[in-house]
């Protein structure tokens, strides 16, 4: 709401896990009665409703603050290479866990990879392929533009490749929200790119004893600490992956935090900025 | 298509009946371990899986035809009364069929309303309130204007209403996706209003010996057909309701007609026109 009042154009993203989990854990549930929906459907599905819980509560908000501005939800899909390696090493756990002999079913009948967990039985693997472009990025741009708040690629957004006819199809994979949140704000050309999280702002040693908090780091930091594994796997590293990818496309800056320290990280007083290399040579010059 | 070949802007809704039967039936089937989703959460989730799926397909129909136009499904939510009759009288069935003791439980800890079929058991029933308004109007219409395909109101809209402290809240009833149609429609002040059907056109006696198709009525005459119950509850009723809705308060045409039949409606040739009383004055005048 902080940016809304400081009269921003916005357009919000979001992850869909537990969601999506429950939504296949109520099609394996339902597997006698009715068709299980492929994961895309199931995507698109969870778009909807958390979109819907979202734009629910901005609107409220807004409306409290007497402020005129309304809240969508776009339905979104990504368009991935169907070349993508990931297709050849599906990696991302999705749904439920099976028992030896309905997973060995479904490893027959719908072709699923499926890993085994020591403890808890069988759960699907899928891709998760690298986000190209997003369909509806125009879409979105001119809606925001227009001061409407857009909700966005939730979820990572719902993946598509070209097949060869050149048709679009949907796939069953799951896209990266931070990936695709990344792409999108490229794509928009927008003036920010920040990414909230659990933490304040990002840190080195992360856990240690000897934890440091990063207040920015360049674009070339950036890399040598990925390089480094310096973030965890699933958690950080992809945020900062995506805070790269849009800083080194658009010479822009990126933001780290947290949704309790971001009024103040936006007056540069919490939070992690990833900067373009010649920003911080800039501010080197003046000394 | 046809539509989008002759340029015009164009705003699809639709219905969601099966599908959010079905994920109500998901929801059931899963009770015992995941919490059951309301019905508004549901119809968002409809919204979010079957604009996907319209919105893919057509995308590839547009790309086929070498058009560049984007298409996107907006998750909407359709203001109703709070004090609308409908929520004195459940009267529209949804989901799965219960036996006795489930349904015993239902109507206890969740104050469903229930009514029984004598085949097959028991069955939710909820208000179908009538739609007022929709949120999101300004965005579908800057977005439709700006040349690009929305997608919205699917199931008629999520319905929401006003608490008493002024908040919006989500509620377990379904609209008529005819009627929200005809709100949209009216907000969006549209040149054009048609609603797709399994027949060509309407007909008076349905279904009997002497059924006779309408190629045009007044509003007046739709209004009196109507009031002579015409036309079958729960099939042409809302959809002749809505264009009345619509052509009252526009001014202008509504057309009703199959999809097949579209293209040739367009050119006057097929379908039925419900019209503003002065236009058949102004006919009438010519000669």
């Amino acid at each position: 709401m902080c940016l809304v009042r400081q009269g921003f154009n916005l357009v919000i993203t979001h992850g869909n896990g537990p969601q999506v989990g429950n939504i296949l854990l109520k099609n394996e549930a339902a597997a006698n009665m009715l068709p299980v929906m492929p994961l895309d459907v199931c995507v698109a599905d969870s778009q909807g409703s958390i979109g819907y819980i979202i734009q629910q509560a901005m609107l409220n908000h807004l409306r409290a603050a007497g402020i005129r501005r309304y809240v969508v939800t776009m339905i979104t899909q990504v368009v991935v290479d169907k070349n993508d390696p990931a297709f050849k090493k599906p990696t991302k756990p999705v749904g439920p866990f099976f028992d030896q002999r309905r997973a060995t079913e479904l490893m027959l009948e719908k072709k699923w990879a499926m890993i085994e967990d020591s403890d808890r039985g069988f759960r699907r693997v899928v891709p998760s392929p690298k986000p190209l472009k997003v369909i509806q990025r125009y879409m979105i741009r001119d809606l925001a533009q227009a001061g409407h708040i857009v909700i966005a690629v939730g979820g990572g957004g719902i993946p598509i490749w070209k097949k060869e006819n050149s048709e679009y199809e949907g796939i069953e994979a799951v896209v990266d929200k931070d990936a695709a949140s990344a792409v999108l704000a490229r794509e928009m050309e927008t003036d920010h790119f920040i990414i909230l999280t659990e933490v304040p702002c990002v840190f080195l040693n992360y856990g240690k004893p000897d934890q440091t908090p990063v207040r920015q780091m360049t674009l070339t930091e950036a890399r040598k600490y990925s390089e480094e594994k310096q973030f965890g796997v699933g958690s950080m590293a992809p945020k900062i992956e995506a805070a790269i990818d849009f800083v080194a496309a658009s010479s822009r800056e990126a933001l780290i935090t947290s949704a309790e320290s971001l009024a103040s990280a936006m007056e540069n007083k919490e939070g992690t900025r990833i900067v373009p290399d010649a920003v911080q040579a800039r501010k080197t010059e003046l000394f």
